[in-house]
């Protein structure tokens, strides 16, 4: 169903692991819709090398770099810049990793070194990103920065714990920056809150087998998936939303505004 | 810059008055999108007659129906099925009116049969045309309706006064059908929360020149226009948000999530 | 546990009906604070007789009044100012009610006769209130008027249908009403989003029993009771919250703020 | 206006530098409201001396400890505890401060060490403090403990910047703890997002004059200041609050529900 929507586009898309990932769903949906693609993700990553064949199908440089890094986020975007020739139109930021929720340490016991990194992979690197770019001036005007976020932003899920709050942060940085970038450059920045998925990172979230059933059945659309969500980076990265900027968005089949369903009381009350 | 994306799609666009109108350009813009347009509005606004210029240019058939009646919904959406043999797709509604604003009435001195109205037109007809809709079965699975809103449904703007009640009134409506229509018939039910638009049913209100701009300075893309407002209904009438739904979504170029901007204390403290 | 919190102040509560009413726990707990009230319901209401025996216990006159009736709040907001000697400092709004749930028709399927019932009873009564409040000036300086909410207002609690739509009506009103009454006044208008409520009134409610069960395990704190909220309105009547309003208040043990909880996530899974 | 309202109880207070701080005219108004107080600040603002004043005026000791330090928090709750002959009631946080903001460095241009410190200063240093807390048992069960935000965390004020990224992470701090710390020990957590206030701390934010002029045309009410907040504070900590929690409590006048008044507007104008 391409319908050219991003034809003269380009992007840089960080956090694809493997075909599983939604970074990667997006990467393949903006290839085709036209997009020009860069990947990144960090060494590590790369090394267990299913991004190649990602990078191959779509045609698209596979640039490491530590998103927590300036130095290395500096290199790369000169690096995407110069594999461009110039400015790009949009960027993807699909990054997110708690060591404390990974060691399953209690939230009213974190490690706070753990912490602070939860908060730098996680939210942090973003606004590493979009200042580098801004510094640059590599995002074109009218360009789109989108982050993906999840609703423990703003309500408690156990077991999400310092994620919680490293989603928080990292929904306040995409306002505080979407500020500036939209009345300097016209870039707008807006995060995605997605339903839980079924990817490799989410797959470390103990318990997301029961959440994602629990979100399926409060949800009047079902669960959003990876490649809806794909589909709905895509729409947000088009000009058909070029004045939407600072806003976190619910992409989640209604759970957002769900009290309770029928259906998951059904299976609550069993 | 068309890419056919309500392409084999079709829909009814109720409350497009003139060519300032968002619903005009909505109209226009499906069009443009590969969508079959009908065109609904009160046989009142019918007899101005701006409209049948747009119902020859997108080939269009009129009906005139006032949204506030359910006998005339149902001969309308009888008319659109049989026009377009069978269901539809997508619903835009933009109907909007407050006697008390309209004749200055004082929020706190409110004249309770009009606002009764201004609930009625406002308000419950969206309820009504998703009741009839629903009835009929009208509205194809992955379907979507969307209702426009104004952020004066979340905070206070002088002067909006009771269509600011009927906004907020509109937005729960779209969230209570939103979960019924969503879990029986996967329609997704929305609302987009506008900027101060510049329509003819928008000049209604008083001081909204001093509203645009300051929205204007606020709002660090500036404020969308109804075109804009058209784009972002596109994308959210196409595939590509199939999975949004229940939401209250701003288009207003950052005003929502802004307390203060620059730009807009520069002109307050001078 | 008395504090002469409302020592001097003087309020009228609106919907106590028996001693399970949340109105009727507010009345006792603002005279043991050493206010002096007025109560008023509707006829019907009076003739069940039980609010005598509060109205004696209390030392407060028992005023009828249809609250949806203009004519009616105008001679008992008269006779409460008659028996005061003058201006009031409170107002207590618990008044809520949908014909549309109580016969079980389906949210698609609403008659809007009954809808505009429900609107009118649970939300524009509270503007009806405030309008004659204030064009008597009836309400004191630095007074305080509530109203009673639910979580519905923003979220899809199924089986709750148009009492959701009517409250969110109701908040809207809070914050329009508010801004008006708080400038010209420095009168504050505020909602209390309550736990699920064992009252006369919830059990009419149908599933309340689960919702009850469901809402005490989301919650950290459980559910909050009818006496619970009685103390929070005090405080919110007190002149210990007086720079607060247009606000609506989550008074639930913290359900509001969750995604979802261990507690009720392990009912769901048995 | 001493109503005893917190008689019998006990709290530590963090963040009182001068008679214009608001942790200040909390420590003040919780004494004449019957409580035992215990105050601390980092050494350095100790030194300044001033609050020796309060301590001997309230009788409170005062204890040395930077909040952001586990090892010097758990010796303070271990003197507190020891003070007081076991466990406390309320905690009040009134800590915040960024380098950047000090240094009038951009937000696109922030120093991350700075900015670590603006979030370990600001909103960590809340989680260290309840998390020494829970360890030791020290805050009673349906205790309340409280930290003073902004309402920049949901919306952006220019010059407000990394602080307001660190109100975001303070808020959700609150929620993700109180629901672990609600559970276990019936322990609420709140956060009061406060007018713009003459303290020391906020004089250091360039414009505050000009925020402060807004907010105050902005807000029904006008600006709560210092001794209000204190007066809400109190509140919250009573046992009439004692089933909210979770929660981020607008204490404004108004301001958050305010969309444009005319006051402002008429300044705007002009």
């Amino acid at each position: 169903m391409a319908n050219d929507l991003l034809k003269g586009k380009k992007g840089i898309i960080f956090g694809a692991l493997n075909d599983k990932s939604i970074a990667w769903k997006v990467a393949e949906r903006a290839y085709e819709e036209g997009a020009e693609i860069v990947l990144s993700n960090t060494a590590g990553a790369l090394r267990m090398g299913e991004i190649n064949a990602l990078g191959e199908k779509i045609n698209a440089p596979i640039i490491a770099a530590d998103a927590t890094n300036v130095e290395e986020l500096d290199l790369a975007i000169d690096k995407t810049m110069e594999h461009f020739g110039g400015g790009f139109d949009f960027v993807l930021h699909s990054i997110g990793m708690s060591p404390n929720v990974r060691k399953k340490i209690p939230y009213d016991d974190l490690n706070y070194v753990f912490f602070n990194k939860t908060l730098d992979i996680s939210a942090i690197s973003f606004h590493k990103i979009l200042r580098v770019c801004k510094q640059k001036d590599a995002i074109n005007e009218w360009g789109s920065a989108l982050a993906l976020s999840y609703i423990a932003a703003q309500r408690t899920f156990f077991g999400y714990d310092d994620m919680a709050d490293a989603k928080a942060l990292l929904e306040s940085i995409a306002r505080s920056f979407g500020y500036i970038y939209g009345k300097d450059k016209k870039v707008r920045v807006n995060t995605i809150s997605q339903s839980p998925t079924m990817t490799t990172a989410g797959s470390g979230v103990s318990g997301l087998d029961l959440l994602f059933d629990f979100a399926e059945r409060m949800s009047p659309l079902g669960n959003a998936d990876a490649l809806d969500c794909a589909d709905y980076c895509i729409m947000l990265f088009s000009d058909l939303a070029r004045k939407v900027t600072m806003q976190n968005l619910y992409h989640d089949g209604g759970f957002a505004s769900i009290g309770i369903s029928e259906e998951a009381m059904d299976k609550y009350k069993s």
